[in-house]
Parts: C-alpha cells; sequence; structure tokens
C-alpha cells in the first residue's frame, strides 16, 4: 500500500505543513480533486498526514460540467477520495462562461467554487501542481515576457491556495496511484492540442528535455523558486523604499535617487497603482524613474486613464490630467522622453 | 545603400556608444567579424557611427582552423569589413583544443584570441549577438537550471565586450547585408544539429513560437533585460550588507538576521569566495544561512576544501575544517541540517 512513490508524495506533504503549522489551528484542511493522477496521490497523503497531526482533511471536487459524463466523474473522484482516507467528500458544480479562452473561464469558475467551498475560518486548500505544471508555468510566463514576476511560476503558499507537490514530479503521483491501487480519471482536455498548456506539455518540454539532455522540468522549477525569492526580497525593499519616499501622496525624489533601478520602479509602482492609475507598463515606470534618475526639467508623464506623473520642487506628485492637453480624442499620450 | 535595416543597426550602434562614451576615449574600437550577417551588418554600423564621433574602427577575424577553407573565409570576411568602412581588418589564427565539447573549447579559443588583438589602452570589442542569440542563451540557461543569473542571458556591456545587438532580430542583420550588397558568410556549423545551441535555434524556438503565438525571441530577451537589472540591485544590495556585517573576516549575526534570504545568500557567497571556497552550490548556502535564520545551537557546516563555516557568539566565522571530523576519505560532507 505505501511504496516510494506514496512515501514521496506523503513526504511533501509532511513538510509543507510542517512549515506552515499555523495554518493548520482550524483543524481541518482541504484539498482539491479532480480525479486525476496529482490530486488523488495528493488526497491520500494530506490524510495520512493530516491526521498524524488531528487535522480533518476535506475533498472538495469540481465538476464543470463540460462533458457529458462529468457528474459521473465528479462521484467517482469524490469516491475515490473518501477511499484514500479523506473525512468528507463533496462535489460542487460550477457554470463555466465568461470572457477569455476555455482554459481561462474554466480556471476562474474552479477557483472560484473552491473559495465557496472552504467555509470562513479554515485556511488551506491544498491544489495538486506538479514540478511538470510549474516547468509549464515557467514557460508559458517566458512566452509571455511580462517580466521576473511571470517566470517565477506558481508560490507554493498563497493562502488560500497551498501546493505541496510543486517539487514532486508528475510520473510520482502517478506511480502512488499504481501503488495505491486507484485508476485516476485522464481528462481528456489534457491531450487536446488546441490548448496551449497541452502542446507545451507534450510538445516543448520533451523536445528541451531532448536537445538538453534532460533535467529541465526540475531546472525550471529550481530556477522559479530563486526567482520568487528574488522577487520578494525586492519587493519588501522596495516597500521599505516607498514608505521612506512618501509624503501626504507625493515621494521625496532625494530618497528615491540613490536607491537601483529596480527598486526605485517597484516602488514607483506601488505608489502608481495606490493611487488608481491601472494597466502600467514597464515602459511608464521607465519614463516615471527617468523623472528621478535622468532629470533634466522635463514635462510630466502621461499615465493610462489620464493621470499625469510631474516633478516639481524635489516631489514627485500624480494627478488627473489637465484634458485641454491631451487632444481632441481625449486619449492619454505619453510625453517626457 | 542605407535602407531600413541598415538604418535600424546603426541606431543600435549609436544609442550603445552614446551610453558608454567614456569607453571610446582612447579613439578607437574594434569589431569581432566572422563574415556571418551580423558582424558584417554590424562592422558596417559601427564604421559609420564611429567615424561621425573621430573613432577609428579596426575589424579582428578569428581563424579557427577548424574547416578546410577556413583561411580563405577568414580573409574574405577581412576584405569585406575594410569594404564596408572599417579602417583595418586582421586576421588572427587560433588552435582549438582543450576541454568541454567542441562549441566550448572553440569558443573559449576566439574569445582569448580577440582579447589578445585588443590593445591594452582600447576599451571596446563589439560583438555582434543579435535578440535571437540572447533567446538561445536565456532558454541554454533555464535548462541549465543555475539559478537567476544563468537566465538573465548575456549582458550589453561586460568590457571589454560590447554586444549593441542585443535587441535587434537576427532577420535585421540579414535584411542589411542584403541592403548593404554584401553576401555574408554561413557557417556550416550553425546548421550541425550536433551542437545544443543549433537545435534550439533550428527545432526549439520556432516550435515555441508557434505554440505560444509569436515573440518568444522578443520575450526571453526582455525578461533577461529586467532579471538582469534586478539581479544587479540585489548584487548592489547584498554588498552593502556585506559590508556592514563584515568584521576582520567574521560576519555579524545581527546586522545579517534582519535581511531578506535572498540578500543575505548573495552576501554569505561573497564572503564566502573571498575566504578561498570554490564550487558553492545553492544548497550550501542555505546550509550556512540556516545558521542565521534557523539557529538552534547546530554544528558547522562543512564546505568544498574542507572549509567549515561556524557560528559562535554572534559571529559567523570561517576556515579551514579540523580534517580529524571529515572521516577517512577526507572528502568534505555537509553537516547541521
Amino acid at each position: 500500500m505505501s511504496g516510494p512513490a506514496v512515501v514521496t508524495v506523503r513526504r511533501a506533504v509532511r513538510a509543507f505543513l510542517s512549515a506552515h503549522e499555523a495554518h493548520l489551528r482550524c483543524g481541518e484542511l482541504f484539498v482539491a480533486v479532480s480525479g486525476g493522477a496529482d490530486s488523488l496521490a495528493l488526497t491520500e497523503a494530506a490524510a495520512h498526514v493530516g491526521h498524524r497531526l488531528d487535522v480533518r482533511v476535506n475533498a472538495v471536487v469540481v465538476d464543470h460540467g463540460l462533458q457529458a459524463d462529468s457528474a459521473e466523474v465528479a462521484a467517482t473522484a469524490a469516491q475515490a477520495a473518501l477511499r484514500l482516507g479523506a473525512d468528507d467528500a463533496r462535489v460542487v458544480g460550477v457554470t463555466v462562461s465568461g470572457p477569455g479562452g476555455p482554459e481561462a473561464a474554466a480556471r476562474k469558475a474552479r477557483y472560484a467554487a473552491l473559495r465557496r467551498a472552504l467555509p470562513a475560518e479554515a485556511a488551506l486548500m491544498l491544489l495538486g501542481h506538479t514540478r511538470d505544471d510549474q516547468a509549464e508555468t515557467v514557460l508559458l510566463g517566458l512566452g509571455r515576457g511580462s517580466g521576473p514576476r511571470s517566470v517565477s511560476g506558481m508560490r507554493p503558499l498563497d493562502a488560500p491556495w497551498a501546493r505541496p507537490l510543486l517539487d514532486v514530479p508528475r510520473s510520482v503521483t502517478r506511480d502512488a496511484c499504481t501503488e495505491l491501487g486507484v485508476r485516476p480519471w485522464s481528462d481528456p482536455q489534457n491531450a487536446d492540442p488546441r490548448f496551449t498548456r497541452v502542446r507545451l506539455r507534450t510538445e516543448v518540454l520533451p523536445l528541451l528535455e531532448d536537445v538538453l539532455n534532460g533535467g529541465v522540468a526540475a531546472a525550471l522549477a529550481r530556477t522559479a523558486a530563486q526567482l520568487r525569492e528574488d522577487s520578494e526580497a525586492l519587493d519588501a525593499l522596495a516597500g521599505e523604499l516607498y514608505s521612506r519616499a512618501e509624503q501626504r501622496g507625493e515621494l521625496d525624489v532625494a530618497e528615491l535617487a540613490p536607491a537601483p533601478s529596480a527598486l526605485r520602479r517597484r516602488a514607483l509602482r506601488r505608489w502608481l497603482l495606490g493611487a488608481g492609475v491601472r494597466e502600467l507598463t514597464d515602459a511608464h515606470l521607465r519614463s516615471v524613474d527617468a523623472l528621478v534618475a535622468r532629470w533634466r526639467g522635463q514635462g510630466g508623464v502621461w499615465l493610462p486613464g489620464n493621470f499625469e506623473a510631474r516633478r516639481s520642487r524635489g516631489k514627485l506628485c500624480v494627478s488627473i490630467g489637465d484634458t485641454a492637453e491631451t487632444g481632441e480624442t481625449g486619449q492619454p499620450t505619453t510625453r517626457g522622453d
């Protein structure tokens, strides 16, 4: 019943829960179960470890209603969860609709349903994302090119979401199910090449593994973990910089100027978001940063939503701009350099 | 003679040289020329921009001697460089040998020869790396998983090496050669699938572009640039932390403890490298960091080369360990947690 793969999954869950004991004070935890190998292996490990910590373990199955047999699949998953040791298992239905592709809409509906299933006092919903999911997420982020945040992948803990298996290969969860004698469900969407993530998994990652002689998923996950720590450090330091520089909604240039530009831009981002500016791009932040770092008396910088950031007497200030200056269309334009 | 692609390459070179004017004080600059499209387009732009800045432009061609016609290829490249405006062009021969794969050995020999070709007072050797080379470098780094440094790609300036074309797509340098009426040499090694970089270029990147709907090379280069700035900021802040914590070769735990772990590990790395410790891994640094962040009276941490890092009376110290403790093999082991 408990072969090496089961032991590996349990060890990952035990390490995670010990590191986040404070989140277990409510005496229960939840596991999101799809019926696939990842979530079934996770359920068994959560029940095994949780019970030793006197924590009740509840499985939640989301029925997306997207396939003809989805109710049956959900019921089977709930039964499997109970057989694997969960104290309770229930199915919640959702209606998938809304903007974005089918992946994005299903994802949004799923997370909303899981959140609703969580009692207010319960802290954690365990998710079965593996190291391979993390590798796919990093590649997706890289392709988007939206900066360090997007390549640092999923966070192990982003309460209530908890991902104890981010260092466990998907193959281990499959082996664990074999050892446990349960037959996981294979989501047909996981093989549908219309989904970007499926093509990353079935085409790009195997090719990268071949070209780079293996170890790519592990390397991507490791790099993501380090980048996440770097980003968290920079965010914390930028928060301190912001607090030192901020005075009644304005920023003191003398405080900002000596900091490295990566910190300055993070502090400026926080300041502008706080002022209500949305859809900020890296180019916007660099233009505002030029008011600090390359000051030669230039005019204000126009930002989305008709905001204007200006430098005046050693302070940066931001306000809704003078519409007369934005031209007849009323569209904000970017001034400055 | 100067179509849109030529103009794009010249603009990139002009922006780079204006940002690094101090490096032009010696009155000359060098360009590494292979005879391929990237380096020929770069040579023309460097001559065009350099001459307007009263800077002499010298081409250096490395003959690797790896193909039967390599001398002829090198001579042709030197002639092309002169025709494109270089004031001088010379061929330097190298012998490729040594450890590592054929790519690594050729690369090492090439950089050594280029460095020898550079007079002591001359500051810059321009290299023709494009945005596509940068994307390949980032993917290689990702596959290695050796952390943020390896995914932040090549630096635009790492004197004497200068890479003004890191934001210019390879297709633009090819178009520039067409506009200039020169026929670039096609290195047969650039199509040899035994080389990892060739497979990344010809198989992985085109597949990624297809799966992620284009823009991948640009996204990788953009992400690399941001990660590089983040790393530089963290390195600078870790340098300050190190200076505050360091006292006669020891580190003050009270100074280190409040800093984010990403900064602490960088400061510890600097300290240990300074003490002569080599081949430090992330796992080593995390073990030493546990002496600061998870202190419960644990013993010293063994590091490569029989070094031991210990905590004693609020200080971290490092010394050559007591060999009696390392066991009969004399191999360093890792203690602590």
